[in-house]
């Protein structure tokens, strides 16, 4: 239904949907989100059978070799994945209103006060990859931070993704004094190059996925974008690390949860402790089923290793695999990270206080670690709640975006016939 | 000099200067701060002689009619102008440095912590119209917030920007642990077309002029653009209205300085009491020289002001001239604005709760006021300090930008060996 829509009447109704949402109280967006999230609960049924049609088409694509398992597997909706959807949003309820809060204020003159007070940035636009659980997170982060949304997922789950979304819309119809057009779904390409050109409708573009996705799109709109690209992450074992420390470190960066953007991609050793690191690291990885790759100086430490090439170093693997170089110094270290790096998440094994220091400020990403696992950047570890997905730009929000990454701000004055002369 | 370099080359090392620059002392960047005063203060006949050269320049163009007066005026430096550019600067020095201030920070678990905490934003471009002024005032926001600038000025200004550029660069040399390559002046269009390609090192553009400029260059790059365009202000003189305040509002959001973007370009008056408010109003604005035009509602009650065309309502005059349009109601006073508005400032006068309640939140700008003067709108006025120019945009920063706005953010954590597994 939704793509035989022209885009522009889509996106202006969205923009008025929006100013609606602005003025919401908190108690009608929280029962916005119950009553979703009651809705998805009741029709479980009806979403797995629509899971099950995207599903068998997927099937046919993996036959093909047109899909990946791996995407397929993200497809897979079921009891409990639907069951951690719905608890999502009810989790969501409990978070403070983002939307209306003054950040501070001050008296301009007798009888005229300034405040700045945060609000919903209006219409934003999602695109996303084959997970269908994305259309209930982002919906319901919207709902929450009054922003509407037009949502583009991968066509793989458009059936997956059109039944949540249709679920979402009649349950917000029942709730008094919410807008109609807040949650939008497209399922074209051509329908996205249309959404890259309502520059006057539309206020922020978020693209999830890889760094070509985000630089193509960062190309073909004047809308304001917020990448969240691939995570390419760094440990750096610094010669001063604690060997025990930085094993676990480097296991747990990339065992924890392989596929996700937090994941370590490359290890990063000082060349004054290879010899005696390497062995132990290299064993322990492979102790727990991770591929390894090395340099050449690698590669003569510990033979059982396969060849790094250039382009490992600009890889994400999304998979238990890892690649390692040997590095001169802490410079090195950060040349590399700056040259290969996506900008989200690097940490650095060290006991040494300076050395420290130097990677936090002057390795430029998202976040930066000393002695802490990888795989802790992440919206729910970092106590945000609910995360949109993890920023690798720098302007606006950077690293895990929650609901204050949905807002901007807005300086209110209130006078009483103040003038300036 | 510079624009014989290669544009690459120059970001590139503008990039490698930034890098250095996040990590220096507050009191190096005031130390800079002030020589680079002293040294302003030192080369004032300089400056005027270099400024001569552009002023000779732009006298010829006046008379072939391709520069405006009010544009030639601009571009006049003086002793005066000049002692309040170094006492702005001086002026920076006790403003709390911006960077490396912790936000927040939580404990994820023992002996692992998070931090929140404010960084430099890195590589700044920034192109400005003909006033010289904005060559130090800018460099210096950039020296204390810690990124790097290349400026692109009016061409008009060329000689009196490369002066001050040079004396900026002279100046930092001088302080110990100050890099080079900080502070950089390009000076031709293809110069800009090039920058704008430069997205691997250049972290943020901000344009300062018109609509057009803005969208000409968010459409020319996959850079980050803060937009800082033109001001088309409103003040809506409710039905509840103090006519007092309103006459006194109106005026000075105009007459306060014509030419600033937060000067008010269009009054819209409630159709109820149009006939009795709108005579007084008019007779002050002309009783101060405002030339008034007005919509045929507007005439047919005062007859001795111009006809408003449809292109009045999207002008943004920079002089003493004012339009006015009756309106229904407070529906359509929003409606017009956030038709014809810049999102910048926009003002109700009206002694009515909710009509300012609906105002302040359903009126899309970066300021929003009641009962008073759009004037107001001002990084000084706003206590925020010098400012780097008044953000039409919605994301990042928005209204007046000053230190804090070119900072970003980067998430911390200090760990002891900590893994999630």
């Amino acid at each position: 239904m939704t793509t035989e829509l022209n885009l522009e009447n889509l996106a202006k109704s969205a923009k008025k949907a929006s100013i609606v949402m602005a003025s919401l109280s908190t108690e009608t967006k929280n029962n916005a989100l119950l009553a979703v999230a009651e809705n998805i609960n009741k029709n479980k049924s009806l979403i797995l059978q629509e899971n099950q049609k995207d599903l068998e088409n997927a099937k046919i694509l993996v036959e093909e070799g047109k899909l990946t398992q791996s995407l397929f597997n993200r497809l897979v909706l079921n009891d409990e994945k639907i069951d951690v959807m719905v608890q999502g949003i009810k989790d969501l309820v409990m978070l403070e209103d983002p939307v209306n809060k003054t950040q501070w204020a001050m008296e301009l003159d007798e009888g005229l006060n300034l405040y700045r007070v945060s609000c919903p940035i209006g219409v934003i636009g999602v695109i996303f990859e084959s997970r269908p659980e994305v259309v209930p997170q982002i919906a319901s982060l919207a709902i929450k931070s009054s922003n509407a949304v037009i949502l583009k997922g991968g066509s793989e789950a458009n059936n997956s993704n059109q039944v949540l979304v249709d679920i979402i819309n009649e349950a917000l119809k029942g709730v008094s004094g919410f807008p109609e057009n807040a949650i939008n779904l497209i399922k074209t390409r051509h329908d996205v190059a249309e959404m890259l050109k309502m520059d006057d409708y539309i206020d922020l573009i978020i693209p999830r996925g890889s760094n070509s996705l985000v630089k193509h799109i960062q190309s073909n709109t004047k809308i304001p974008v917020l990448g969240h690209a691939e995570g390419i992450c760094h440990v750096y074992v610094d010669e001063h690390a604690d060997f025990a420390k930085a094993v676990k470190i480097c296991v747990d960066s990339k065992i924890q949860y392989p596929s996700a953007c937090n994941a370590v991609e490359t290890i990063l050793v000082h060349k004054n402790i290879a010899e005696t690191f390497l062995p132990v690291l290299v064993k322990d990885l492979q102790d727990v089923g991770v591929t390894v790759k090395g340099d050449t100086t690698v590669k003569n430490i510990v033979s059982n290793v396969e060849a790094a090439s250039e382009e490992d170093w600009s890889t994400e693997y999304l998979a238990p695999i890892i690649s390692i170089r040997v590095v001169a110094d802490l410079d090195a270290a950060i040349a590399h990270i700056e040259q290969y790096g996506s900008h989200h998440t690097d940490s650095i094994v060290t006991e040494h206080w300076s050395h420290a220091q130097r990677f936090l400020r002057e390795v430029d990403s998202a976040s930066v670690m000393v002695n802490a696992s990888t795989q802790f950047a992440d919206g729910f570890e970092y106590g945000l709640g609910a995360e949109i997905g993890i920023s690798t730009d720098k302007l606006h929000a950077r690293g895990p975006v929650g609901l204050e990454g949905l807002t901007t701000q807005k300086y209110v004055v209130l006078g009483d016939g103040s003038v300036r002369a």
